[in-house]
């Protein structure tokens, strides 16, 4: 990679096709956000949808608005929105619950469509909530969890047993930013009769994400890192359209069921990935997620890849060029850009302060221990220009030593 | 039951301690509100509440604010508002999730906490979501669903077969506003060795509930009706302090984790009702959940039941005095006191249309097939005098045949 001039950069942003979105988000002054890998930043359009929905649906209309505001459907309707996002289907896509809920019901529900196998496996050094649920699924399932490294050998190899009912992966790795092959993964596990969870917070709204295309059985996703839903935004689930009337995940709430409105006294699944669902959910942050949904059924993702690409690269390219980069840094993340998401990870001793005074300047990313500095790239709001300076400055505080200075030390609990 | 006058329901207004409480929230104009059992009213501090967190704490704070605006501790620092509305300690309570997938986390934790026994009790009527997540819950854990009438003596016969894990009851039926003696049918199920789970749906913020005092195991509650906090705002859990070092729910994400930060490979339940976490909670309906609480929080409860049970009784003095009205009303809610929470079920073959022709006058109550009409009674929103008008005119519509006008025949999907 070659380091290219900061005013080529001012020539890139004058040319990008995405530059317009900069002024529909509402970023403080003054700083160079890195970190819209953990939390995206608020849409401009946000507040007054969330305002909306609070004074008028629900201060106003009151209880009319389950049918008037269509908040009964809210959860197809998001999904129907974030569907081609990740390359899916309308009614392959419902929204509600968190995360591990979602990963929850998948796992539960791919060991019920695979009777007779008895492991659900994960990867080692997976973000830690999907082996946390993982071992949760397993105890209640009467299944084994069993960990691997997330590599097509050692995948392989643990298939091969022929004993996988599932197979849980990160579509992007949280840690090292790296991007897996979710078609050849996919086609590997179900070579050997396993079916595959994709976990997509990560992916979502970072990368091209094809799961239909590629086959994917079940997939879950958060909302509110690269897509802008809001801090702890809900949820989504994918539900291959092939197990629509086979899935069955277990926290059966009304919500989910195929005539809600009869009151029967049976639970009986809906049709489609409805079933995924359980109970009501909050209205007012799926207000936030739809202001910004809207916004990116407006974006051109083959454009968003295309800037992202080159946002990584430019920032490699000064940080840490061929690998390795000033005063110890070290690259993480692969640096074949068909490996790579929409973050650069950088490997220090001494991370932590590293990253408090890169803050200090106004530059935010974010640390993972033992040693990882992480800088997530958002093209709809990013400019390369700034990602020079943000790059240029690490390097500055890396080789000045001014995250020596005691303060960058003091730990506080990190997110 | 005697019929009082208009003029003194004036003079109860005038008199009314929680009269200052009606300019709290904002509710439209023209009419009267018997609903807040379904869908709270919007307190007036929610929308700057709500508008704060998303334009300053994640507008402008970013991820800071997972530290500096409390976003991590949020579960727990909403359980403390709720756990002295519940008769809990701070500790006992997180608010996260949904009421269905509570439920199920509390089934799950108690049959672990009781081995050997194979069968959950629930109550035939209870609210679906309540049957359904029992069934789910059940064939996850290889035991037994059953149901029996909410009343002692079914419940001591099915208890005293001494095969029963949990038992899981409704505080205040959803459909008829029947007020169980949690005190009494928690020592019962305590006699006959199960435990017991409470679902205070209708009941928090209704009437007076004391998880502690009654030795309750645990216990879920929603917080969108008499609590206000927004359309499908978060649930909560209770769990009594007993169980803080040993219940083992099953949704087992990193927000349950003993020490989430550490990155540890291996899950391990936190301390105290924080086990009872899963994944990140959507802090923007948080933001409107705590605006309502803080309201809550300098309520007298003891009021709030006082002029519940006037406003009930006057109510039930105009339309079914003595258990039958005009027109051929019938009481479906206890008409003893103590055996009623904050609700006026009555029964009409025509009870659909009756409904839609008294909303069309103004007064919001709603419909629960086959022939239940429905009236909540929010003492912090509600005054005498409105009472006394929406009990006239329901009367009224009944008398008059006015919901014969075919319009109000017409059925749309009923929340």
């Amino acid at each position: 990679m070659t380091q290219i001039s900061r005013e080529a950069c001012r020539k890139l942003d004058a040319a990008d096709p995405l530059a317009p979105f900069r002024e529909e988000f509402l970023l403080p002054e003054g700083i160079v956000y890195l970190d819209g890998n953990s939390l995206g930043a608020l849409p401009r359009a946000t507040p007054g949808r969330v305002a909306d929905v609070v004074e008028r649906e629900w201060g106003r209309d009151l209880i009319a608005s389950w049918n008037k505001a269509g908040w009964w459907d809210k959860p197809r309707t998001l999904g129907a929105k974030v569907a081609p996002l990740v390359g899916a289907a309308a009614d392959e896509v419902v929204v509600g619950d968190g995360t591990s809920a979602n990963i929850f019901k998948a796992l539960v529900a791919a060991v019920r469509l695979n009777p007779g196998r008895r492991v659900l496996l994960g990867e080692a050094g997976n973000f830690p909530t999907d082996l946390y649920v993982t071992q949760g699924a397993a105890e209640l399932t009467g299944t084994e969890e069993r960990r691997v490294p997330a590599e097509p050998a050692a995948l392989e190899e643990a298939l091969a047993a022929g004993d996988v009912a599932v197979v849980l992966l990160s579509h992007v790795d949280y840690r090292t930013g790296e991007l897996r092959d979710m078609a050849a993964l996919t086609e590997l596990a179900h070579r050997h009769g396993a079916l595959i969870v994709w976990d997509l917070c990560h992916s979502a709204g970072a990368v091209p994400v094809e799961l239909s295309a590629c086959g994917a059985d079940f997939a879950v996703g958060c909302t509110y890192k690269y897509l802008n839903g809001g801090p702890g935004a809900p949820a989504f689930s994918y539900v291959a359209r092939r197990h629509h009337e086979t899935a069955r995940q277990p926290i059966s709430g009304w919500h989910g069921h195929a005539r809600p409105f009869d009151f029967t006294g049976d639970y009986e699944p809906a049709a489609g990935a409805s079933r995924f669902l359980s109970g009501s959910q909050p209205l007012v942050a799926d207000a936030a997620l739809e202001a910004s949904l809207d916004l990116w059924n407006r974006v051109d993702l083959a454009q968003v890849r295309e800037k992202s690409l080159a946002l990584t690269e430019l920032f490699i390219g000064i940080t840490a060029p061929g690998g390795t980069g000033p005063g110890g840094l070290r690259l993480v993340t692969p640096i074949e850009p068909e490996r790579r998401g929409s973050q650069v990870a950088l490997s220090h001793p001494d991370g932590y302060p590293i990253v408090q005074a890169l803050i200090a300047r106004g530059v935010v990313g974010d640390f993972r221990a033992p040693d990882v500095l992480r800088f997530g790239f958002t093209p709809l709001y990013l400019g390369y220009e700034e990602v020079f300076d943000a790059a240029t400055a690490l390097v500055e505080v890396v080789e000045s030593g001014e995250w020596r200075d005691p303060r960058f030390a003091e730990r506080e609990q990190v997110t």
